[in-house]
């Protein structure tokens, strides 16, 4: 009796005053579109807001409403949450977080910075850059460089716990955001180019214990894959599927890491990621599929077993890390409704799939520019179905070591890379940032040390030919694989994009402009030269009933390494700054948010 | 004959190709206002424009129309120039200088980032501010803080020439900019915390070459002073007037360094500037009255010669330089047309001068917390005609040595600092940026190694009693001694003003918001949050038929020297933390030109 009458006071409290669970308040959160409450958006990674008070038809008229320096240099991914009247900014190294009040033109409520060693400075691969913080159930959650992952308090900044998820000494490091998904939150890390051995673990929000981890290679039983259930293109992957797929022991040095962008779908309770590259990036030193690198994984939120995986770029040798996000939308696709997982990868292609079963639906180039596979395979009945049919002039094995393998398209850098996509669902069209740019790639013999580059490889990049611009903006329609509209860009378009229900997309620019542009044509409404080079992401929410746009700027990135770094010579491994050089000509480095809004009179 | 006609020649060439001199074209540039051709806005340093397309009808419609990061972080005193279409922006040390484009949202179309060795920083005393770079004829004069002057080529910023004018391993640094004159540059020395003997240096603006050079202490004839002719108040200075008011050879390391603003009349041909403090800080190391510190000198801009001086703070005994910036105008004053020099001084009095022969018109209070004096006396039948009447209790001399004199008001950085006041001839008024703070001040013994800090006293800087806030926004009345209106600011007001035609005037926190308050009335018309604390100087422009305000954003000077360096604890000398520490719930570093406009539609 006693106990009943507990339980109904207890039901009643939860019932009245929070949630079933965090995700509740998270997934409530992140669908009022009157806050931004996780880097990605929404868990679909859609990026899109249903806000339209600045719409296509005042958009010109936004200015800047209030700006913040985050007081850091270098390059600025990912972009600002906010919940209430809070907004929370990260910095790159050294991981600032600021909670921002947004009553008062951003007054700092407080700050957080945490004491890391520099040394892991030099082993983060492109630039000193960090996507961002997560936020649920009142805390912060902040993964910084050294792999650190920090809970905050939410109202003070005060440390509620903290634990580490790698060891920076074997080049394991962070850029990525998290992901929290019900009471755990979702942890990748960096390092591909030091032979880290990729993967993916689930921490309990409110303690930070470990719930499971699953590798990207190994024994099956580290993967957290079942031989039986665990399928490709509807197949049971079958039993060591990874060590099969690899040379000796290379498998633990194999990379395959986990640094891009996470999403969920809580229908069917499964959340996706990519994997990056194979280490070394010299092909020949890892005969194999290799996998599960540059794989799409569809893992149970709460075992993080495997549901299905698909590996987009068996045996890579060009460095097309799979890690981009995957944008979960509900389309009709030849003629059925579907529930789709389209992806955007660095190898160029686009790829539309079924992401409850699996099935690959579509995947097609969405830059003409692609020249290393004429197409990937979409017979079933074929032995290759779902590969990419290299082209034998680009294949970086065929040419052999020492070789230099001249022209392949795209750049190493992808197609496109962490910049985020967009999607609206009143157009029914993905935004797509992307680069337009080749390289040369020479494979090199390179011998494994703990902590120090394993990268086997020296490229340079450059713009695609016959144009003179190294990046596109892009609409795709991910039903017929085709690009409705294409507006060049002068540089990469490493900034994320946002769609909003006002008909209008946003996206920044190397050179420091925020644009807005219409999502039916892609005509440009609004251009902005915020104080350096954009890279970070756009996101929009609404406070007094007055609708903003904010955006970090501060070049840097892969793409903006040269400035950030003071890199005045392409660097072996990197070699973006080539083609990128001419940015000096247009900004400098800096940190700094920008708040556009429509004018109050 | 044949030279007649060559003589003819070049005359005709001259006269159709080019003004008479450099000074003739660079009037001419300060007098449009289309331009901002000058640090000072105006040999006057009225920083008045002309411009009124915004005025106080609309000025709460601005907005940024376009950013620039600097790339630098800590404090960004001083302005950027306008010289046509094209901008001049400089920053603190590195002392990187920009050629921005402002057909093209400011495109970089040179940068010009020399090299310094970098302990050159430790010696600048207060921040590694720097003040900005100078234009005549075609070439941007640049001072370094390792005090190299370099003249660039503003088309191209190559170097056409480059000097030194000091050594930073005796302290010797520049923070200051400089002044073109005719066919010389002007350039001023920092370092009195370091014993520096201060001097004003005129070189050739073609070659290089020293024209001239005024020390402000020793020997007549290294000051280029007239024993019989040099007047102060009126009347000639005498033999040695430097050498008997020092105890030994203590002018040789006696400070009254020209770190401040200069101004030029060329009615007079009279350079105006201001020394600092004598050094030590400890006044019971240096007994007399240590001319030429704290001083007002009108020099002949040719040869340098002193016309009058006017020490305003004899025997200085709490650091209250004299180099704010001399202000000319044309009022009348008591009934009378006069041609003055009105001047703030960091000791907390504003004087109002006879410009052509130095007569001493008014000398009042411009913040009524001062209290270390109780007037300038008046009096011109007294011996102490034009000296302060100082308060005993607040003598830290007369207090002693290891005594720390408790509430001096104001403190160190006086009730302004280099942050310069603006002119509006349509009302009349100064509009000045102020502090509101005191001090406690302990002088100790301390003994001098060259290049090493010779400061001698201990303080801290707080708010002034009774108040909430550390900073006023006033209007002065230099005819009547009186405040015509003031604003209350948290913090100081470290930012210079500009007042317009269009009865607004300008000015930014050192929380980072631009202001614009109505020059009647000092009703605030608009605020904006740039990035970061504004320490810069305000100025405005008119480009393609569009009137620009431009303001450099970067917190730090010596008011924001806690949050520059990332101090947490007051330092010895320094001291300015304490009051200034609430600024970090604020604003972060920085480094950013924010350039606001009318909407255009």
């Amino acid at each position: 009796m006693r106990k009943m009458a507990l339980a109904a006071v207890l039901l009643g409290t939860a019932a009245s005053m929070m949630p079933a669970s965090a995700n509740d308040a998270l997934t409530k959160l992140s669908q009022d579109p009157n806050q931004w409450a996780m880097p990605t958006g929404d868990y679909a990674n859609t990026r899109y807001s249903k806000l339209d008070q600045i719409n296509a038809g005042n958009v010109a008229k936004i200015a800047p409403a209030w700006t913040f320096s985050t007081g850091v240099l270098r390059g600025h991914e990912g972009g600002p949450l906010v919940i209430g009247d809070v907004m929370y900014v990260h910095t790159p190294f050294p991981n600032i977080v600021y909670a921002l009040d947004l009553k008062n033109d951003g007054k700092i409520l407080w700050k957080y910075e945490p004491k890391q060693d520099p040394n892991v400075i030099p082993v983060m691969c492109c630039d000193t850059v960090y996507r961002g913080v997560a936020y649920a159930d009142g805390q912060i959650f902040h993964h910084q460089a050294d792999t650190t992952l920090v809970a905050l308090d939410a109202k003070t900044g005060k440390v509620n716990w903290s634990i580490v998820n790698g060891d920076p000494k074997k080049g394991e490091t962070n850029t990525a955001t998290v992901m929290v998904v019900k009471d755990k939150v979702l942890v990748g890390i960096s390092g591909g180019e030091y032979g880290v051995r990729g993967s993916m673990t689930a921490y309990d929000t409110k303690s930070g214990k470990q719930v499971w981890r699953a590798f990207s290679t190994g024994p099956d039983a580290e993967m957290l894959v079942d031989p039986e259930k665990t399928t490709e293109h509807g197949k049971p992957i079958g039993k060591d599927s990874s060590l099969k797929s690899w040379q000796g022991d290379q498998w633990k040095i194999g990379g395959g890491t986990t640094w891009g962008w996470f999403s969920y779908d809580a229908t069917t309770n499964l959340v996706y990621y990519g994997t990056g590259n194979p280490s070394t990036w010299n092909p020949k030193q890892r005969p194999g599929d290799n996998k599960w690198s540059m794989t799409i994984f569809a893992r149970d939120a709460d075992t993080g077993m495997a549901k299905w995986a698909y590996q987009m770029t068996p045996h890579d040798e060009w460095d097309f890390d799979g890690v981009n996000e995957m944008i979960l939308v509900d389309q009709d696709f030849a003629g059925q409704p579907r529930k789709l997982l389209v992806h955007f990868d660095r190898n160029g292609f686009a790829y539309t799939m079924d992401r409850v079963s699996g099935e690959l639906l579509l995947a097609e180039k969405y830059d003409p520019a692609v020249n290393w596979a004429t197409k990937v395979d979409m017979d079933k009945a074929s032995p290759t179905y779902g590969r990419p049919q290299v082209v034998a002039q680009y294949s970086t094995e065929k040419q052999g070591e020492d070789v230099n393998t001249k022209g392949v398209c795209p750049a190493a850098l992808g197609s496109k890379d962490q910049q985020p996509a967009a999607f609206s669902p009143k157009t029914g069209l993905f935004y797509v940032p992307t680069n337009h740019t080749c390289m040369d790639y020479e494979p090199f013999k390179v011998s494994y040390t703990a902590g120090q580059p394993y990268i086997g490889a020296t490229l340079s990049m450059f713009p695609a030919p016959g144009g003179d611009h190294m990046g596109n903006f892009i609409a795709w329609d991910a039903r017929t694989g085709k690009i409705a509209w294409s507006n060049k860009e002068a540089f990469s378009v490493w900034s994320g994009a946002l769609a909003t229900a006002g008909d209008v997309v946003f996206y920044g620019t190397l050179e420091g402009y925020l644009k807005a542009v219409d999502a039916k044509t892609g005509k440009e409404l609004y251009k902005f030269k915020t104080p350096s080079g954009i890279i970070g992401n756009v996101n929009t929410y609404m406070h007094g009933g007055r609708q903003y746009v904010a955006v970090l700027s501060g070049v840097g990135g892969w793409a903006g390494i040269g400035l950030a770094a003071g890199l005045s010579e392409p660097t072996a491994g990197l070699g973006a700054v080539g083609g990128y050089a001419a940015l000096s000509n247009y900004t400098a480095l800096g940190g700094q948010l920008t708040v556009f809004a429509l004018p109050q009179q």
